[in-house]
């Protein structure tokens, strides 16, 4: 084992960070985060038409500056001794890219269009196309959305491609083909981005882009064309084969190895979407549920695929064989708003302030809010009388996705004050996740283990002693607070071949747990009671919402 | 007509005011307030014991102090034609009197004994007795509750007479008999507090008492004993006449025609409850439906009696033969809280400014937010997928009382700010306030008018404007915003003879209206679907809430 250093590189929504990480021990020596510059100005974005592009610039400037940063005060035998990379990024994060795999927006003639740049996971502009693909799959001889919780996504791949096809003339004109985000960043640093031949990663294809071995690929090129013969042909210049994230994708190129001064002797390995690669680097096992908690929640859980075989999960929005580990049935889930619901309720309370008595008092106001809120709600008492919110302000995401439903409250009198309704927002958000949890053990699949990473797992013991509560289950909080990148480190050592296994480098290199929340008895009892409240109002909320499109802007 | 002034005597809950009113024109030509000494200081009640207590030398200080205070600044020729007194207060709030009618905290023994004192309106301490009530009165033969809608409230006399029995040894022992606080003021100023003798009002018992003509007055003695024993016997100290409050109680007597600078020449009415005269003192017609808004409201209804006749108006707390005006059936029906909805909300964002940034800041924002939010949600626009809320964080009064039922709030998202939450609880007051019409109107009661006194009424044109546009009725606002004192100040006029009928006191006296609101078309065409949504989340809520205690504390 000579070359002992890795690195992972996890490309977030605002930023990239860069982690150099001792192989053996997990111990990290270098990191740098590098936020995108045009993505700041919020150059290319409309919120209020949720259109959300990033520059593939912002990605190139930000790769290199994340490695060469983490990179920088190490001495050189370090340096010598980096063995792979490997990345994660957001996603469905897709680009129109020529026959050379270039991202249009990198040619002159597409600088400034927003279409040839990356469509960022939380684009909504495609909400009719995703409506379109639903209706069209399920009333296909095959449901292609079979394996996707029987819903497709405004956010995915398809409905976003279609979308910029009818809408620009030019990109339809001159996209030869489409790369996700993860898979571009690891083309580029082999240099070969050609999109015929570059390894597709397993997770974003399987979770976003209908692939499946069943399917024998991607959906027919019969039923791309029957939902607009726009799409005719794309199929076959795009990719059959997938590949997990275990896999080498090649070389280091000796353009970015010169760039970043390392050697054409680096690994790099096949990309994956943040979510999974965290969920390796918090040490995800074999029915362990990986949350990654911040403004939503990302929820994976992994079972082996021969135990689970080809049973579908009912209204869980991802299953596929290898998009987390290989021989692993990757499933994902997660609720459309988590720490969002607070940071709702903040708000509520902070802009009135920010009206009437200024910025500096609504500041102020806004960085002690949520933990004074937090700390007067730990002191309340817990009865089956309390307030109770549904956690929905965002639609929800799993399990069975709604874009169209909304948040609700109820028991609410005249001492409903704000720490007790913080209180039941907190118990909401904490009952969407055990509706994630029951579903999967209604489903057959058992949860032997809750690990939790993120902002939220790390900064929020009142909401992470609720959850404990509310689930019945004790949840441990990896260490690392950059699960994420630390995992691309784990999936850059297997596929450089310093650790012979996915599980050998996670326990070589896993950071461990540094907060375990127990369940209370007397807690889990009344919240066994409010839950059922949570459930009979969310059932009044959704038979009342009317039928509608799925993704709404 | 040679004496031409009256007084009208307004004892509120915390403050008793007196006008001086020319009788020929309406005009005021003196006015004074005078706040309750011990009450202001909290003495004698527990607000976490929902336990609420007046003394009643505040109310003869204030007696004093109001009627002296109307007449300090006008000249003798005014002081010598004054005709008439009438006083209006809360209830019920009744005291235990000993045989000469004196309320027993009046005596040294019992000076600082609560039980011996006046039972506030809001007082809730008798919630058991008033379930035993009404589980009693609904296996009786003749339910006693059906003129006050199926359900006795904890507020009411019979409840608090029963609690106060069982809980004060030296009460059961000393009270006599059991007085109404307008029958206690009128009966004072006549001299002769005789509690076998003085006129009871009408209002007070119809509403309140359970007396009925139908059952020959008030229960019989074989209900109230089987009630309880220790009521055995208390019917015959009590009443079995009633009077409307157009009827002379007596002649103002030498001592308080001393202390008052009149002579005992001045008629003093029949008392009555401060809606009933407001609603008189806003012009109250038949089928005009007067609403006093505040903090909660109180909503009064008169119909010809000869034209409901007997039939039971479902669900509507009070249903009185002349208790607002005599050959008029009085009907009370009203919202446990209104303005306290908005007051509610406002508190929600206040307090934890309060903690956080300090209690100046806290009173800055408490003076401008209601009025901001209220700016705010009038120039939202209004649509049929808006948040949706209920007013019940009081519970509710009328339709079908029922004091354990809570608010909610649904069809929230990451959209909804504090203006449109505030919005949608601004609808809430005025869906039930259009469920309260509705129900009258299933009855088969019309209502030709809507008129609107209280503080809301008189300072919140977006709530006025948003209840005319849901009631799909016009709204007049009365002039006068003493339309309690002016009311009584016209019962006195016709007590005294100075009128010869309530409705030519109205017309010689009456404000009339300074603010018309009209219900703009496209806004009702929105709220009827609004409405009905109100409706389903209403029924949703009821539905969850297990039968309890009828009026918990």
């Amino acid at each position: 084992m000579n070359s002992q250093y890795v690195i992972g590189v996890d490309f977030g929504t605002d930023s990239v960070r860069a982690l150099l990480v001792d192989a053996r021990t997990g111990e990290t020596v270098g990191t740098h985060v590098h936020e995108y510059t045009r993505w700041k100005q919020g150059l290319y974005c409309d919120p209020a038409q949720s259109q959300f592009r990033q520059h593939p610039l912002d990605y190139l400037e930000g790769l290199e500056a994340a490695i060469t940063g983490a990179l920088a005060s190490v001495p050189d035998a370090v340096r010598q001794q980096v063995a792979g990379i490997s990345v994660d990024t957001t996603g469905s994060t897709p680009v129109a890219v020529d026959e050379a795999g270039t991202p249009l927006a990198l040619r002159p003639d597409f600088a400034d269009n927003p279409n040839g740049m990356f469509i960022l996971w939380k684009d909504h502009t495609a909400n009719l196309e995703a409506e379109q693909i639903n209706d069209l799959a399920h009333h296909w001889a095959t449901d292609y959305t079979k394996y996707v919780g029987g819903i497709y996504s405004s956010e995915w791949f398809w409905a976003k491609i279609l979308r910029t096809l009818r809408v620009d003339a030019a990109v339809r004109q001159q996209a030869f083909s489409w790369v996700e985000h993860c898979d571009w960043i690891s083309a580029v640093l082999t240099g070969n981005t050609n999109p015929l031949s570059l390894r597709r990663s397993r997770c974003a294809a399987g979770h976003k882009a209908l692939w499946h071995g069943d399917f024998g690929g991607l959906p027919s090129d019969e039923f791309l064309t029957r939902l607009d013969p726009l799409l005719a042909g794309l199929r076959d210049r795009l990719f059959t084969e997938t590949y997990t994230a275990d896999q080498p994708m090649g070389n280091l190129s000796a353009a970015w190895a010169k760039k970043l001064g390392l050697s054409t002797g680096v690994v790099i390995g096949v990309g994956a979407f943040d979510a999974h690669m965290g969920a390796v680097g918090a040490e995800i096992e074999p029915y362990a549920f990986v949350r990654i908690m911040g403004t939503s929640t990302c929820d994976i859980l992994m079972a082996p695929t021969h135990d689970i075989g080809h049973r579908l999960i009912r209204g869980i929005c991802g299953q596929v064989d290898g998009s987390v580990a290989p021989g692993m049935l990757g499933m994902e889930a997660g609720q459309s708003a988590f720490g969002d619901v607070y940071a709702w309720f903040a708000r509520l309370i902070t802009e009135p302030v920010r009206a009437l008595l200024g910025n500096d008092a609504a500041t102020t106001l806004a960085e002690q809010l949520i933990p004074y809120l937090a700390t007067e709600a730990a002191q309340l008492p817990l009865t089956e009388a309390d307030p109770i919110a549904l956690d929905w302000v965002n639609g929800r995401r799993t399990p069975d996705a709604n874009h169209t439903l909304k948040a609700a409250v109820a028991g609410l009198n005249l001492g409903t004050d704000a720490p007790r309704l913080f209180k039941a927002l907190v118990e909401a958000t904490a009952f969407g996740s055990r509706s994630i949890v029951e579903r999967f053990l209604a489903e057959g699949v058992p949860i032997k283990r809750v690990i939790a990473i993120g902002g939220v797992a790390k900064k929020s013991p009142f909401v992470m002693q609720t959850l404990a509560d509310v689930l019945n289950k004790p949840i441990q909080v990896a260490q690392s607070d950059q699960a994420c990148a630390l995992g691309a480190a784990m999936f850059a050592a297997v596929a450089a071949g310093v650790h012979p296994s996915l599980s050998s480098a996670q326990q070589a290199m896993g950071s461990g747990f540094d907060a375990h929340y127990h369940p209370r008895p007397a807690q889990v009892a009344i919240y066994e009671t409010l839950y059922h409240r949570y459930l009979r109002l969310g059932a009044f909320v959704e038979n009342e919402t009317a039928p509608g499109p799925v993704n709404p802007a």
